[in-house]
């Protein structure tokens, strides 16, 4: 899967008169049969993945499409054949101009529709607890500047990990690798981020059927209405060893 | 300034048999006469100021108007008056529908228009360094979920600090404040992020007229080119009793 020239995902700057590396921000507009859906800052590279990710992590697809950089470099735009599952507009993103929140529950107004979780594996508290630790972050290592998923088996095992300055965009990254490589949905899988835990992170979890979510970070009161809603594991506070079990606890021995 | 009853930035879960204290995470609509405009994840509280600091940062208002929640408190929304500056629609909103970030340089598709920035103030880069630890962040204490943003004068004086669960929010939530205080353009002000500097944070801070920004997190690539065109000073990595300064270190003294 080609991703084009752009895939560098850090450049030196200078500051205080020295080099330093710095992670590299730029957009990407995510095209539907030519027609601009949706923008978003992110690390250049795994492009495809990302804009399959975040398609299905909305529900507008059901699996992997031949996506692919517009011939423009430059344009930072990618084009995704369509048609897609519904109108876009019948769910509102973030920031957008459609949309209604008003007078119902928070979590059946903005949370996407997905399938029930299956069971899922049982794991050690250790096993989660060193996920962190396995997590491969170049970029990170490099810049501190970007943030991580990584897709885990019920061994505890690195299936693939992505990098970027947005967290949501590290997961559908992964998310999209995943579809694209046929393990969707992720009916034994462990996702792990490294940042915090937010309701928008636990949709895109259970839309890939993901039974275990794990973050080094806290989870949101709405990250943890959801988790249990959906019957997902949510594992935060992962850091030195330890961590915090809110939902579903029954897939984790101590 | 009344918020309305769900000021509360947090609340009690149970995990792993213990209780334990989560950042609230809920859906804000913003309507701007009647009419739906944006939806944004944030922690309750001082929505009005999120609100103004929001279509401020947007370009979409030039000063304070009198926004509140509506009567039913459920509803998660809250209503501002037009009319708004320009259509919207002009500019695209972060994953959206209306955008076109084809063939230009990333930076002028993305960027909203602000006025050349002041002088500023001069100050020594220890001032810089200690303004983390002079962030008040009561919530994050109790959560460890939640991001900050605070206003400081060039005497490095805490002059107003919000939270939030989104980190845009925090920022959007000071600048609110700001304006509803007679403060913007914030000529000789410093703000501070707890987290990483995106190029959306560069961004409210320069519309806002703020000379300098300071973060505990990494700068991205667009961050600094956005800070370096429009002369704010940027200093990242700022732990420790150290901080580096990535543009316009003409205001900072060793």
């Amino acid at each position: 899967m080609a991703d084009g020239p752009a895939t560098r995902a850090w450049r030196e700057v200078e500051r205080d008169g020295e080099r330093d590396a710095v992670a590299i921000e730029e957009p990407l507009e995510i095209r539907v049969d030519g027609r601009p859906l949706s923008v978003t800052m992110r690390t250049p590279g795994h492009d495809e993945e990302l804009a399959l990710g975040f398609l299905f992590g909305e529900g507008l697809i059901d699996g992997p499409r031949a996506a692919g950089l517009t011939e423009d470099f430059a344009a930072n735009a990618i084009e995704v054949p369509g048609p897609l599952l519904r109108d876009p507009g019948e769910r509102r993103f973030y920031t957008t101009s459609s949309c209604g929140v008003c007078g119902k529950g928070a979590l059946e107004e903005v949370a996407v529709a997905s399938a029930p979780l299956g069971p899922g594996p049982i794991v050690d508290r250790a096993l989660l607890a060193a996920l962190p630790g396995r997590l491969e972050q170049p970029t990170f290592e490099l810049t501190g500047g970007v943030h991580a998923t990584g897709l885990f088996d019920p061994a505890g095992r690195l299936l693939v990990a992505r990098e970027d300055v947005g967290r949501h965009n590290a997961m559908d990254k992964v998310v999209g690798r995943a579809l694209l490589d046929g393990l969707v949905p992720l009916a034994d899988g462990i996702l792990c981020v490294s940042g915090r835990l937010s309701f928008e992170l636990v949709q895109k979890a259970a839309v890939a059927g993901t039974p275990i979510l794990v973050g080094v970070g806290a989870p949101s009161s709405l990250a943890i209405e959801l988790a249990a809603d959906r019957g997902m594991t949510l594992a935060g506070f992962t850091r030195r060893g330890h961590t915090n079990v809110y939902t579903a606890p029954e897939r984790v021995h101590d």
